[in-house]
């Protein structure tokens, strides 16, 4: 519906219905039927649930000025996904040779892809159908590494702003001659740390961006592929300029390792040391960070993006999420397209149940079960995962989104488990947890609508 | 399309267009233009690659009788699925309580939900539902547990022979009153046994079922669910009328102790005992079953039914899937609605992939990498899973399906990569393996066209 989309935000509205969020870790909240009201700015007025104060007066007033949206029974109103990492250059390769270990499909595949984003018009066309993908599939917020290309980079930007997606843009920083490809890296650190100054203006500076929907984010790929004085010298970016920093972190044993041979420390206390750990500095795996690692991280306020399809390809272990929630880290969820095949938060919140499943009960058949793996205290549930795709990624962020209180932004996702293709069914009556788990069979077809910020950017229905 | 599937086929038609298939494990056969020839009796004629002998005539002759579907740069034509483990009675169920160990589960929630089907119109209902969505989801053929009521089970195998779906109905026996509910289990072994007869003969003799797309299958849940003379009674019974025989094996620590406590020996090396483990017989999981095990299978003929999502609920390993193929195993995979949340053969063959690659890199990250998993040659690729949600399958029923070789049943999908929610993209000139494993990440908006035995059934498009 692009003539919504050019629309500003189209004034309050009440939204009666079915109403499911998890605003803490571990806590669900279902109403069958609540009344939540939107600001004419987009934000979360209230959440009257049927019965409470308020509720009858609030659909009324709604009724009475034509504002009042109304759910059928099998719609269910939640926030909205946030994808803590994609790399939006890849999404041609989405899904290609996964056989390949990391290092050879970066140099394979990945580079040689990312260098034809030269080709602004190219770049245009991949970046409009990825980001219109990402909306239908309900993620509202996303942090997007682009490429080393300056204008194609803030074209992203541009995109993600027409689109009305609630994003962070970084442009790719990469200089390392050993590492990095000729024919895809920067010149040397100076050049990509006044290229990253110059991005971080430009996306702050677009026209219809004063809102700050969409951010730049400073983006060193990771330590293999920078250079010393680039990190230090985007650490001392981002100090100067307040944004915030995007990179991976322990992804694998061949890139763990490759850190801990050149710097002697971990890529966590490495990223320290240049000025990267930030509150909000998003690390993207972390699946081989030790305790002490865990305890810088969640000193620093920094976060971890888990994406837990794309591990299963790109790493050797799974991350231990369960372990990390229990010690205050930030987490949230990301596709990492294209290291994961799937533009769908909720297809890698469901991985990661059956990850940190199989990290509990182990793999091995051969071994005795007592030997198998971790226990039942690494599982995770679903109530966890649905907060890690919604809560959890707004507060990696420091974003107001991912629950319906009162003030956050309105990102919000309209389920109907009727619709056409819908591979769910709901049934009366049943238990706020069955309920939430049977909505994690949703796919693309289930949502009817999408809206970002109190305005509907996507949707199958009208 | 009701109209269309009470017609009976449609007389001879050729497809123009792209095809992929795996004739065998590990082979992939893909032609960017090809024309496929099914006869008026719903068997693949032939297979022409563009340029091959045969190719212009055959497109000519079927231009010239109007019966020629030429294919769009976007459609891919593949095999339908195969759907070796369904237990249609819980698809009201699907997804729910998976956080409960398997024992509670059965207790608490599918045993009370399976014994409403008693009521022949909430059976009724519930099945229509279910066969039409897993057509639409491109399972072309399906093996299930009903129940233990008669008329309803009965009535599932006409659900899915006027739905026109390739099916195995089985009507569950259990009879052991130490492990089955009073409210839901059959009075006793000869009572059992008389009522899988009754079903035998009923759906062999169900009107329209003259060739045989629907067939019954004896079912006894599994071991721990039954007496001996139960045991024995229906391994007399496959004996004596050549019906294929389904049932659980070695799905987790739990059920194998339990059979291991009671009878001395494995679930295989019992179910051998009872007459049970005979050539084509469809073994759910397996996921404990040892190298002796494996042996006694692959000498019986029987097939194993891999259900990746399922086990990673209720089993405790992954199924040792590569070795199983390795030493001659048949092998297919299963939904296992609803230990699987997923009514998708293609969801599972994803997860077998991402289980088998876990196996094979371990999932603990304390543990060195070289202590972690049983190494690379755990691993199964997408060829192979491909194989097994489409060839594999067939060949575990000993079904002609899930190939396009000359003779086979004409099962298949039309793969839209343009529809409507598609998350595909498909780019001109990328290899046969990029294609494959772009194809995986097809969803149901993808299937345009489903057709058994020559005759269109499901599909998005006219």
């Amino acid at each position: 519906m692009p003539d919504e989309r050019d629309r500003p935000p189209a004034g309050p509205f009440t939204i009666r219905g079915a109403v499911m969020h998890t605003p803490c870790l571990g806590g669900l909240e279902r109403h069958q039927d609540a009344a939540l009201e939107v600001a004419a700015d987009g934000a979360v007025a209230a959440l009257h649930p049927a019965g409470s104060e308020g509720f009858a007066a609030a659909v009324a007033a709604a009724a009475r000025a034509g504002t009042l949206l109304a759910l059928s029974p099998a719609h269910t109103l939640i926030p909205g996904f946030v994808d803590l990492h994609v790399h939006a250059p890849q999404w041609p390769q989405a899904g290609r040779a996964l056989d390949l270990p990391l290092e050879r499909w970066l140099q394979q595949y990945t580079f040689p892809l990312e260098s034809r984003y030269a080709d602004l018009d190219f770049a245009r066309a991949v970046y409009d159908d990825l980001v219109g993908c990402l909306l239908a599939n309900g993620t509202t917020s996303a942090v997007y590494f682009a490429t080393i290309h300056e204008a194609p980079s803030l074209e992203l930007a541009r995109v993600c702003l027409r689109a009305g997606q609630r994003a962070f843009v970084g442009l790719v920083a990469m200089d390392d001659a050993a590492e990095c490809p000729d024919f895809y890296r920067n010149a040397d650190a100076a050049q990509a740390i006044a290229a990253t100054r110059r991005h971080i203006d430009g996306v702050r500076d677009l026209p219809g961006n004063e809102a700050g929907l969409v951010r730049p984010i400073i983006t060193p790929r990771f330590i293999p592929a920078c250079t010393d004085a680039l990190l230090h010298g985007l650490g001392r970016l981002a100090q100067e300029t307040g944004c915030l920093v995007q990179t991976h972190c322990s992804e694998s044993d061949w890139e763990h390792g490759f850190v801990a041979a050149r710097t002697g420390r971990s890529d966590t206390a490495s990223l320290d040391g240049f000025g990267l750990l930030r509150r909000h500095s998003i690390l993207a795996h972390g699946n081989l960070i030790g305790d002490d690692d865990m305890d810088l991280i969640a000193g620093s306020g920094a976060a971890i993006a888990h994406c837990p399809i794309s591990n299963v390809f790109f790493s050797d272990a799974v991350f231990p999420l369960h372990k990390a929630l229990q010690r205050g880290l930030l987490v949230g969820l990301g596709t990492d397209l294209a290291g994961g095949y799937s533009p769908s938060v909720l297809d890698n919140a469901r991985q990661a149940v059956l990850s940190a499943r199989l990290l509990a009960s182990g793999v091995d058949p051969d071994r005795d079960r007592s030997m198998r793996g971790q226990g039942d205290a690494a599982r995770i549930g679903f109530r966890e995962a649905f907060w890690l795709a919604t809560a959890g990624g707004g507060d990696a962020l420091g974003l107001p989104v991912g629950r319906f209180t009162q003030g956050s932004r309105f990102d919000a996702i309209l389920l109907d488990a009727d619709a056409p293709g819908s591979n769910i069914r709901l049934h009366p009556g049943e238990s706020d947890d069955d309920r939430l788990q049977a909505l994690f069979g949703a796919t693309r077809a289930n949502m009817a609508g999408v809206w970002v910020d109190g305005r509907r950017v996507a949707g199958t229905r009208a």
